[in-house]
């Protein structure tokens, strides 16, 4: 079955308002196994609403409508809807009767207007709605091979919520047998996306193309493997592709949950080792500490650390030597090195981590353009390496604005702790 | 003009993710008066893609596509524009050699496949892209009574931002004939929606009430003012609203510009005044620290902070006397006090913040229950308080989960230096 999600309402076409709605419906969607193909908004106009659906009708097998059933007049996707099929509104005095009641039992009399909230479309299903006036339909389109059928719901998200629960959910429940959508998803860190695709290509033949998706964002590159089936069929082969894409991909996933995160993976690792951290951050700002404190119970490891922003708090809250930054410049290797041995001894820990770089937009030379990031990770090593203490580097230059500059750095100094802990080299 | 968005990504289909590239689309479009009918998610399907884009172009006079222009197999954008317009696909050399030079200034070579990221639509523009490897395009769709435009755009924020600034707002701007649409923005700290209601209310009667909306987000109130009209007429009329609106809502206005940021503003004031800030944050994690850094030039005014997650840290870096916390525990007035006084010492800056508190969702009691936390900014009083060193303090208990006790922690800091700043007194 293939559906399509369409959004009414002109305040979904400005600037600051996005159609949420859709994402309650797709959930629904993808546990019963529905592919949603497309999805819309139109404004509050009966002729683009009604296009709009006799184009989805003819397209897909099921189109889910929210929004244009409250009783003014820019409401009226009852009108559309019956254009779109072809056939006439007539008032439900059932209907009605429920509204008038609605407004009685709060001590009101129901306004005039309220009276286009009781237009059903001709052979449509009227669906209650107990958390608001307006009920929702569900009618079928008829065409060659069968029909589609159309839901309206109203676009309040409570009211949205109950008719998803009472009227959707057994419907698609009925129609799917038991057969459903699951996807697994594995993030990864320190690859570009172009090498990711090539490292996973050999699955897109043995799972088929379109059930592992490729996703980029800021700080890392998602796989995302998609499988359909019964419960156990698709639990099988949700299995069988993440850990095939988890072999492809190697030591470069750190993660196989949507809800896992860089700095909580780190963490886990952290606490699980019995180990603490600090942190030494100049062009990041602080950004490691906060993406490390964003995790409920983090002062478990993570003992806190220093934003050394100048020359003379990196020398005064971390020791490092002003010699050392005289020679080099603050953004160099040595620095770095001594930011992350530096924090680590100051504040006692076992693992410290320094950051020294250019974030721009200002501050770039020749030598070191905006972009250059110096990282260092001081600790003991991985006991497969024979222990003792040791402090690993990595130069970088990234590209983008100072945002991405941080963000990138951020986690490519959790990405470098992450691999020491686990004993992976830092380039693999 | 009227136009419509398409955005394409299965990931856009999913249950986690929303078109939020034609908002910022949206806001051009509105600036120069064309009217946006309709916008759109498409999966990663040529035919698909195709068959939205045809209905489109067909309805519609201008057509903005973002995403699907990666390098990757499921960017499929190019093909299926493509073949809605019946035309071929041609690799542009100069297009290929600047993504090659790319690849080489990052010290890469270019991987294969993003060869595809140099196929033009015949017959289309090239719109360079500075910001990452996909060109956008431009073409013209000829149907009776004219053409429509279609520009495809990449569905990487920053690099559709470039587009748009260097692309197309130009082409808009050169097609509205001078009439067009503008919002002016307030940004408001410190006050709840209700309040704000409240206070602007007398405006709705003076501008109507169209022309005004309040947004509230998790950290502040944004208040919107719209006109219409030629550019000195929205422009009169945008300055009348403003300062009508800024005179009602007084001083807790922040700032009078979307980019304004509560961080760029007390940096801002920072700088003018001459005068340097550290940091000292427990519960916040170095949130306030990575927000002021945000700021590109920040180091003029920050010098650095501490992340004092554990007690001996507090004691260690930043010299809380241990017995305070002891007496007091470590979320108390005394401990935010002798944090910000302390940091301010021990780093030598004019102004020192000191953030202590319970983010949740542990660590919470009776009596210092999830979400209380106390404030305190140390530093010269304003000049017309008769000057001298005075430590201001805020206990406030936030509502709401982990990330949003952070967010108001990082907010209300910064607020209160402002307030500082400024010599406004801490309620108003």
């Amino acid at each position: 079955m293939r559906a399509a999600i369409l959004a009414v309402g002109s305040e979904l076409l400005g600037t600051d308002r996005l159609d949420t709605n859709s994402l309650k419906i797709t959930r629904s969607l993808e546990r019963y196994g529905v592919e949603l193909r497309a999805k819309a908004v139109a404004g509050d106009s009966i002729e683009e609403i009604a296009a709009a659906l006799q184009a989805a009708l003819r397209a897909h097998d099921l189109v889910l409508v929210t929004g244009g059933l409250g009783p003014t007049a820019d409401d009226v996707t009852r009108e559309a809807a019956a254009a779109a099929l072809g056939r006439g509104l007539h008032t439900d005095a059932e209907v009605l009767a429920t509204i008038e009641r609605r407004f009685r039992e709060h001590g009101l009399r129901m306004p005039e207007i309220n009276n286009r909230q009781a237009l059903i479309v001709d052979g449509a299903e009227v669906l209650a709605n107990r958390r608001g006036t307006a009920p929702g339909q569900r009618m079928v389109f008829e065409k060659e091979g069968g029909g589609s059928t159309l839901f309206l719901f109203p676009g309040v998200p409570v009211e949205l919520e109950g008719l998803i629960d009472v009227y959707l959910d057994p419907w698609l429940a009925e129609r799917s047998g038991g057969v459903g959508r699951e996807t697994a998803t594995l993030k990864i860190a320190g690859l570009p996306e172009s090498a990711v695709e090539e490292r996973v290509s050999p699955a897109y033949a043995e799972f088929g193309r379109e059930s592992i998706t490729i996703l980029a964002s800021p700080s890392d590159i998602r796989l995302r493997a998609t499988a359909e089936g019964t419960d156990d069929e698709r639990r099988a082969r949700l299995a069988a592709m993440t850990s095939r894409l988890a072999e492809l991909a190697g030591d470069a996933v750190y993660a196989f949950r949507e809800e896992d995160t860089m700095e909580s993976v780190v963490g886990g690792l952290l606490r699980a080792a019995g180990r603490t951290l600090t942190t030494a951050e100049s062009c990041t700002g602080g950004l490691v500490a906060e993406r490390l404190t964003r995790v409920p119970g983090s002062s478990d490891y993570f003992l806190g650390g220093a934003v050394t922003y100048t020359n003379d708090l990196k020398i005064k809250l971390i020791g490092v030597p002003p010699e050392l930054i005289a020679e080099h410049g603050a953004v160099s290797e040595p620095v770095a090195r001594a930011m992350a041995e530096g924090v680590r001894r100051a504040l006692g820990s076992d693992f410290g981590i320094g950051i020294t770089g250019v974030a721009g937009p200002g501050g770039g030379s020749e030598a070191k353009p905006v972009g250059t990031v110096h990282i260092a990770l001081a600790g003991p090593a991985a006991s497969e390496s024979g222990g003792g203490i040791l402090t690993d580097h990595r130069k970088i230059r990234f590209p983008g604005d100072r945002e991405r500059v941080r963000q990138h750095s951020s986690q490519l100094a959790l990405e470098m702790l992450r691999r020491r802990l686990l004993g992976i080299p830092l380039k693999s």
